[in-house]
Formats: structure tokens, sequence, C-alpha cells
């Protein structure tokens, strides 16, 4: 899939990222050219990939990545195509050759390229507040609103039928036709990655996006984090409430209803028609089902099934919290 | 009670507000004239009602309405000075009938009647910050002041003595004397309501408004939603922490202190001389009576009489959580 | 320790300072001279202080200060030096005392000593958006970046290498080098401290502000209250996610990771390298040791020793918890 709002500086000569990035690599005089960077799965030939858990498995046996960024232990569940690199913390190597690809996706700092909105073409079509402010690469579409205060800053595609609040910033995001965004909101920062560091913690690069489909509405004060290295989904019609927080990289369906303050964590992925009540929190890296309803206040810290209502910290079965709790 | 923020643009003929909310009815060459949409309770002669579960029999039997929007099997309940109007969903055709008297109650597109305060008469009399907004029907009283950015949208009235900070947002509210609202606040946003829908979730209108009374303080960061078909109330003398949510309809007693990121889903009634601690959830259409104190972190979903501590998810008595927890 | 940010209205005469709280005292017509007012261990000769609790008797008996507000109960608790002052209630006479000498700390207006950051010298060092406005009292270093509609306010330094987001407000704090504050934060404000009092509560003033130390990061929608007698204390290279929200006089440790959500209550102090997962809730005046993780949705309401992981609401042992909701 194409990355429309990063820019990808490369190709690179595969030795000159090696050396770059401080990897020392036995066959660093190799003269491959890498194309990009890309998780195992998404990686295509000439790309760069990383592999740093078993989980990974067979994403690793089936890439097509024709380099990948692993350790000595793991190096040889890898497809035959693809080289191995052996480095000691592949998380750290893997940031540092994205930060290589995609320089400017690791700092979020203002976005100095905007101009106020009566200098830009958007003056003629778009319903506008005083003060807005439009960076470079928007685009924006017929019939949209734009309220006081509000920051469009650079890389974002805004589809017909668009209303935006005030006082919002948004930035690396793609909103679909007849998306609603309220007030206060920030919608397309950098996600809550690093890794930990004595002195000073290494920031990972964020170079997905945010998108938000058709007919979804995002209540005031949320903040929605963009993907690392995928992006960040809210499905079609999808309402949120107010001052919900959203990780990076996280899935949510279509026709979900997300009440008031929940926080999902980072790549979870959430299922179509789900009802999530106030409060209730969702760790990262899991997998709720299609149809599931979760009470609200509820901590879930596991899978859940399509069809499930659930309730509890940690969560479970509805019933049976409410039997334990008669 | 007279609305003074949404124009009600009736009074309209039954047979007509019928044909346009798509409702096909036996009696629809009845040519009474219909002055408003109220609930069971606060409807007068003349006034078009809804009765849509037997919750609310004691108000079907005895509302005033001459109208009412309701089913087959609950229409019997209703006092006999009213007429039923049997329909598959009352809830929506209460909302396409409301949308009809209040047609301005749907939305909540950025105010774009706004003017820059210097540009007003308030320039002369309120301590005011750079790049204030000031909307259409908007009252300030005397030594009132409004900090940097923040946006007074149409709809407002603020009485004497009000201090609001930079950075917020106030539309359809009432401040009396002497309340102070922080930064960042979102007051008199519609609610999170509507009927979910399987391509675009259909939104019911909001014509409620925020009613913040004397010496009350709202913290930083705060969201409160008006009403839908009532008000939302904060009583005198009640403080809140930063980053609390409060759904639409909610009532707050007086002298009540409520922490950070407390959650109060939307219609429930708090009384006096309540105190909730930090980041508690309280479910909607609760009642939570006088002296009541509920614990940090606790999730409520039922009634607590007067006179109660509580704490835990689901809070129960305190002294139980301590003694379960021990 | 200096307090660089509330102007020290004082000396005052002990018997004009008595007289403007309405404090009776046998010995008013004593003529010494106080400084300051301070808590019990950082009071100096000549300073005022106060005592109203057993807790903290161990201080009051080593108190340096000249004179206390105390209770009969209490004052044979202090040391020699410390001369009592018997009231009926210590804490709203310490807060009355406390706004003599520190007027301006007890109401949060907007700042409206601001100018635009044009026409400062800031403009000629400082990358900054549109619409900044700094306010008097503030320092700037070098290569420090400042967003659209960001709000720097009265007394605030700001070392070198700071990156602040857009439609931020900081006041009264004191960001060390290298530090990254993202959009949508209001640090600094006045906590959430006062006497409850049925016609009006009582605020106390709130002379602290909010350290934030070397390489830190505050994530969007954050607040960080000010300290009321003491600082609140962000330490080096701290990580703090979205919408976090921090009570007056917290302290936060070195190298600590802070995901979405978490709120920390007035006083609690936090060691180095905790680790806090999403929607965690850690009460007040808690002691939470170092290398310390607690888990995501967790209610804190006892100190935690070092090296300890805990999860659960109230929070206990990780591996009990686990064991408990197998």
């Amino acid at each position: 899939m194409l990355n429309p709002f990063f820019l990808n500086r490369g190709p690179f000569k595969l030795k000159d990222i090696l050396k770059k990035s401080l990897i020392s690599f036995a066959n660093n005089n190799f003269e491959g050219e890498v194309i990009d960077i890309k998780d195992l799965n998404s990686a295509v030939k000439n790309c760069i990939t990383f592999y740093h858990s078993k989980k990974y498995k067979t994403y690793a046996n089936n890439t097509k990545a024709s380099f990948c960024i692993t350790t000595e232990n793991l190096k040889n569940d890898l497809s035959s195509n693809c080289l191995p690199i052996p480095v000691d913390n592949v998380l750290i190597s893997t940031a540092k050759i994205t930060e290589i690809f995609y320089p400017d996706s690791i700092n979020d700092d203002f976005d100095n390229s905007v101009s106020l909105i009566t200098n830009t073409q958007y003056k003629d079509f778009v319903n506008y507040g005083l003060n807005v402010l439009i960076g470079s690469n928007v685009k924006i579409g017929k019939n949209c609103s734009i309220g006081h205060n509000s920051i469009i800053e650079k890389n974002v595609i805004i589809e017909d039928n668009c209303k935006i609040g005030s006082n919002s910033i948004i930035r690396n995001s793609f909103l679909k036709k007849n998306v609603t965004i309220l007030d206060n909101c920030v919608i397309g920062k950098k996600g809550f990655g690093f890794f930990p560091n004595d002195k000073m913690n290494y920031r990972y690069p964020h170079i997905g996006f945010v998108i938000i489909d058709e007919f979804s509405e995002i209540g005031c004060g949320a903040t929605i984090d963009r993907g690392s290295m995928s992006n960040t989904i809210i499905g079609k019609n999808s309402y949120l409430d107010n001052q919900i927080h959203i990780g990076h990289n996280v899935h949510i369906g279509e026709n979900s209803i997300i009440a008031g303050q929940v926080g999902i964590a980072g790549s979870t992925k959430i299922g179509n028609n789900v009802r999530i009540g106030g409060q209730a929190g969702i760790s990262g890296h899991l997998n709720i089902g299609n149809n599931v309803e979760i009470g609200g206040g509820s901590g879930v810290i596991k899978d859940i099934p399509d069809n499930t209502k659930v309730m509890g910290y940690p969560a479970k079965n509805l019933r049976e919290f409410l039997k334990d709790n008669r």
C-alpha cells in the first residue's frame, strides 16, 4: 500500500543503511539497494523488514522482503529469499533504519508550514472560522466546515462533507466522506512508542496515519494517535463520545459505539458493531470480536470472541460478573 | 419553562407534523395545532409528547399533553385528554418531530455567527484576552473575564462576576453569578445521543442547555454536554476538578465536590453535598442521594440512597468494600 | 529554596498578620516580624508555619519556624523556639495568612500581561507558530519551539531545546532542558484545593510551581497542577502519554513511563523507573517506591514498596491478582 504521507527518502544501498545505523554485518559490502522498510507481511521484494519474536514465525516463513533485521536465534525462520541481518536489539535497529527512510516521522514539532486559510485556495469553498490554519500537503473536499482556531497540519486528506469543530488539531490523517470531528481534538499525532533508555528514551518513528471512515463521529477532547508501521483506523459509521484516547495502530470496525473517556491501547483490533461503555479500558495487542458489548468501567486484558458481552476488571462474561456481584 | 436558547419554529398543524415525519395515522385529517414538543411531565395543553416505556406509566396517566407518540401496547396508559398516535419506533418518530420544531438543535457545527469581542459592546465592560469570540444571542453581565482564544458561541447567558479561562468553548449554556470555568473546556455541546442505524446513525435533537449555578467551578479540560429534552444542571457551589465528563441531562446538586477524571453518564441525578473521588464513573439514569461519598475509581451501576459511603466496581457499601479487600 | 515565581509581599509584623486574618491571640501585641510562610520542615527562623495533625509531630518537634498556627491540643509538640498561635481551624487560618504573603496565588484568571511573541525579544531566537502569547516574567532558552495558539503565561522558565506544541497553556512552571510538551496541555494551574464551605468554598493559595526535568515528555491533553505549599515535580526522562492528570504537589521520579489517561491525586510521591499502565489511578498522599510496575486500570489506595508489581482495584500484588482472576 502506498504511504501518501511521509516521504520515503530511499532507495538506499544496504551497506549505507547498515553503516548509518551502526550495524556491523559481515556481508556489509553487499551491493543490494533497499527501497523501503515494511513489516514482515507487507514487505515486498527489495524491502527490508524486521523479525524479533517467535509470535510472528509464520510471517517470517513467508515474507517477501529481501532483507531482515533479526537475531542469531531467529534468523533461520526466515524465507529463503530473505537475507537475515542479525543484531543485538532488533527494535532499536529497526527504529534507526526507519528514521533513515522517514526522517520526518520521529518528531511532531508544531507544523510551521501552515498558512491562514484565507491565504489558500480553500477560502473559496470551505466554510471556515477565524484563525484556521492549513499546512502543506493538505487536500480538502467539497462542502466541508472547519471551526475557529483549528489547525489542519501537514499531510491530511479531508473528503467531502466533513465537519471539524473548533480548537482541533489534525495531521497525518485521512478523513473519508461525511466524517465529523468535534472540538479540542488532537488527531494523528505520534503514538506513545519508544525504547526506554536510562538517560534519554529513544523514540521510534511513526510513519502510519489515522484513517477515519465515512459517517463516523469523534467527540470533544479525543486523542487518536497515528500508526507506527501500520495505520490507526476507525471504521464506517462508528461514533466516539468525548475524551476518548485511541492508541497507535488500533483498528475499530464499523457501526461501533464508544462512550466517554474510554481508552484503547496500541495495536488492539476491534470488530464491527461493538459497544463499549464509558471509562472502559482495553489493553494493547488484543483482538475484540464482532458484536461484542463491553460494560462501562471494564478493564479488558484478553481477547474477546464474537457475540460476547463482558464486564468487570478484569473483564469476564457479563452473566458471571452479575452473578459474582449480586 | 421557557427555553430561551433554541427557537421553536411552531406552532404546526398536527397533520403537517405527521406528514413531514412520515408517520401514517388514521386520524391525520385532525385539524389541531401543536405548540411544542415536551416530555410527559412538562408538556402542557396543545403540546405533543412521547411515551415509550412502562417505566413512565405514572407520567403517562397524568400528562397534560394533547398528543402523544407511543405504541399500540402502551397507548391505553395515557390520560384521557391525550390523543395517542401509535408508531413503530417512538424514539425515532420523536426525534423527527423535535427536529421540525427545533431544526437548529441537531448539529453543532462551529458557530459562524461569532465576532471578535473587540467588535461588540462587551469590549467596554468585560476583561478579555486576545482572540476572544462572541456569538449571537449572548448576554454577559458585569465584572466578568474571558481568557485568550475562548469562544462564547451562540445562545449563552453569563451573569455577573464569572471568570472563564483560555481556549474554552461555551454554547447553549447559562452561567449564573460567580461561576468559574477554567481552561480548555467544552461546555454545552450536543450529547452523545442517537439511534444506531447500520449505514448512518440518526442523531436526535438536543434542545436543552447547561445551567451552572452560582459559585461553582469547572476544572480544565472538562466536557459538559447540554440536555436533550431537558437540561444539564450543576448546582450551587459545586467544584469539579480537571478532565471531568458530564453527560446530557445530568443533574448535580449543591455543594458537591468531584475529583479529576470522573465521568457521569447521561440523565443521572446526583444530590447535594456529594463527594466523588478521582476517576469514578457513574452509569446513566441513576439516582444518587444527598450526602453520598463515592470512593475514587468506583464504578457505580445502581442507585445510592442518601447518607451512604460506597466504593468499588461495582460500587458497594464502603465498609463491605474494605472488609472484602482487607 | 527560593521561590522565583510568586512575589512574597512580606515581611509583615506578626500582629498585623493576625489582625488581617481575624485571629484573636492573647499575645498579639508581639512585635516580631515574619518573613515568610513555610511548612514545618522548610521553615527557617522568623518564618510562620502551621501544624494541624499528629502525623507531623516529628516535624513539629524540630521546626525552625519562629511562629506556628496550631491548636490548643497540639501546641505542646512544637520546638521550644517556636511560638504557638492556637486557632480553631488551622488550615483556614493558614490559607488566610498565605494569601497575605502571596495575594496573586489564589486565582488563576487568564493572564492579561501577555503579548504576542512577535512583540517580544523571543521573536528573534524562538521557533514560534501563529498567535503565540508570552506573559510577564518568562524566560526562554535557546533552540526552543512553541506551537500555534500556545500561551506561555506569567512566571515560566523554559530552558534550552524545549519543544511546546500547539494550543497549550503553561504558567508558574520550570521546564528544564530538552523537555517536550505536546498539544492542548494545561501546565501549572492552581490545584483542586479548597476548604469546603456551605455557601462558598474557600480556596487556599497555590504558591508552588511545576518543575519538569530534562528529557521528559508530556502527551496531548495533559493537566499538571502546580503545588500548593511545595512543588509538583516530574523527574528526568519520564514520559507521560495523552490525557494524564497530575494533581498538586505530586512528585514523579526519573525514567518513569506513564500510559494514557492515568490520574495521580495530590501529594503522592512516585519513585524512579516506575511504569504505570493506562487509566490507572493513584490516590493522594501515597508513597510509591522505585522500580514499581502498576498494571493498567489499577486503583492504588495504599503505599507500594520498591520493586513491586501490582494490579487490581484496589491494587494488590500482581501474582495474587492473576491467581484470583484465573
